[in-house]
């Protein structure tokens, strides 16, 4: 191991607005022999997501901002290399939060199993990993899902967005998903089965697509973009429905703030509930959402959807590429 | 009876913008003889509500809205005249939604006794009537107010803020009101006993005089205003804070819709939960805000404050105060 060196990515500065190539940096470090009790592992596959974006700017949230000329640390799946601890072998494949490099060294609290023979281990950054527990946690706790509900769906073709529409499908729902292309509502429609999609680059008026959409109103919203899509749907909510704040897609570079929902006074006149969550907080619900999604992927009725990028050294354009809807599903970094 | 005249007043058109007098009449009618089952009421008090104003435009909401012609029906409370129910005598008090009116006449099922012995039966418009439950099921149910929390409310000295204020510190919570006065702030301050007082008029930016008044945040915020009161209460919640939406009143006479809340992606961030409310739909709750609220009454500890109009005539005027802030405490009008 002692002269394995391993590339690894770094903030190189804090962005204003759209974050671009400029703000990341390549360096190659040696990799260290590992300590008493931890692990050294070659990561495979490393995951980039939006919540990434709040930490490249020194604010107050509920993620520690990263520091200039740290390591982007982010979501990865590895295998073991070299264990100096009893908890794994050489060989096992572990989740864990030191991507954006070739190699992680740590304590081995930091890492977790994943199980091979249940799915491709990519799926523990996507479907089957914090993406689809945000899905869960969303519909079921924040929401409070029930059967036959009316759903919507934004950025339905996205990592969580895709998870979302089939669980809600499962249940019964009635199920409709906004998508930037006409290729994301295809697969909308064809493989996650939901009821409706649209391309809200093409529909026109937001608000009156979604009134077509939902005749009887909707039910839960699980928002992901936020500005005109949460606009939209506060137009549509019936009495009493739940809207999970999941993310903000589309004003997480914004460098004057957009403005708010401006019918957000329909809270009160249909009793409506907005709530954010982060999944973190949740994560009590991981055994039962790992329990009925798993068994959904092995029925076929939870269909994976991924885009990857080749190379640890294009994380950075996978990144950015969240934030022009370039990925389709779960955008990812093969990185071995 | 059957000489005996009511006045009344109608709505004469609908208002775009801030209503004025000419959108409502005044008109004269004979008194109908009650039927089998109905009781004749004379009405002393009745209540101008910030809630009928989303009623006399043309809008799917919770309350179905005024026609043109149609008299104004909003909340009172009078004293049986006539009766041809066995459930009320003459001389009774009684609460019901037939004011703006001298005289009601309806079935005997609309009406509700009130007693004269706990306070004066003004107040079951007020502090002991669907305003103060209106604060209690706000803070108690949609806000889950825990003993010791934080509380920003706004339109603190209002008919709902006033008892809101009140309730939160018979909790031992900490409360900061803003208000539009001086006056109101010292009330706020020595009758009402909360712990700062914000003139949101003279205190410069919003944002940091919340700041100032909240060094550990906010946990829960009764929302009575809207607009900027809304950004500075979000831009200081504490994680898992809860904001009960109970009004918008700077909103309600938008000719076009003011932009919403610039910040609410603070509300993902933050785990905040944002819930509306309307107090119709949580009369389960009546029981046990009349026991608090009654012997918090008896004991000196909730203090009532009502601003009142003379006339029925003036009934106009009464609800116009209401959206330029003239009101202190409850608006209620005396007819007799």
């Amino acid at each position: 191991m002692s002269e394995q060196r391993s590339r690894e990515i770094r903030l190189a500065s804090r962005p204003v607005g759209l974050p671009n190539a400029s703000h990341f940096e390549l360096a190659t470090v040696p990799v260290r022999a590992p300590g008493d009790g931890e692990i050294v592992v070659r990561n495979e596959w490393m995951s980039v997501d939006p919540y990434m974006r709040g930490m490249m700017i020194d604010q107050k949230s509920y993620a520690r901002p990263f520091q200039v000329g740290e390591v982007m640390d982010g979501r990865a799946v590895g295998r073991v290399v070299a264990s100096r601890s009893p908890q794994f072998a050489e060989g096992d494949y572990v989740f864990h939060m030191h991507g954006w490099r070739d190699y992680a060294v740590a304590p081995a609290e930091g890492f977790e199993k994943v199980d091979p023979a249940l799915a491709p281990v990519e799926a523990f950054l996507g479907a089957l990993g914090a993406p689809g527990l945000t899905a869960y946690v969303g519909l079921m706790r924040i929401a409070e899902l029930k059967d036959g509900d009316a759903v919507f769906v934004s950025a339905a073709a996205g990592a969580v967005g895709s998870v979302a529409c089939q669980l809600a499908k499962a249940r019964g729902c009635y199920v409709v998903g906004s998508a930037g292309s006409d290729d994301k509502c295809s697969w909308l429609l064809d493989e996650a089965g939901i009821d409706a999609a649209l391309n809200y680059r093409t529909c026109g008026d937001l608000t009156e697509a979604v009134g077509h959409a939902f005749p009887k109103g909707i039910d839960v919203n699980f928002e992901n973009v936020g500005g005109p899509h949460l606009v939209a749907a506060l137009n549509h909510m019936n009495t009493f429905g739940r809207i999970a704040l999941c993310g903000m897609i589309a004003q997480y570079n914004d460098v004057t703030p957009s403005p708010g929902p401006s019918n957000l006074s329909l809270a009160i006149m249909r009793s409506l509930k907005l709530q954010g969550f982060v999944v973190r907080n949740h994560l009590d619900l991981k055994p039962q959402f790992m329990a009925e999604a798993g068994a959904l992927i092995k029925a076929g009725k939870l269909k994976r959807r991924e885009t990857v990028e080749e190379g640890l050294e294009n994380a950075p354009r996978a990144f950015l590429k969240l934030f022009s809807g370039e990925n389709f599903g779960k955008m990812l970094v093969h990185i071995a």
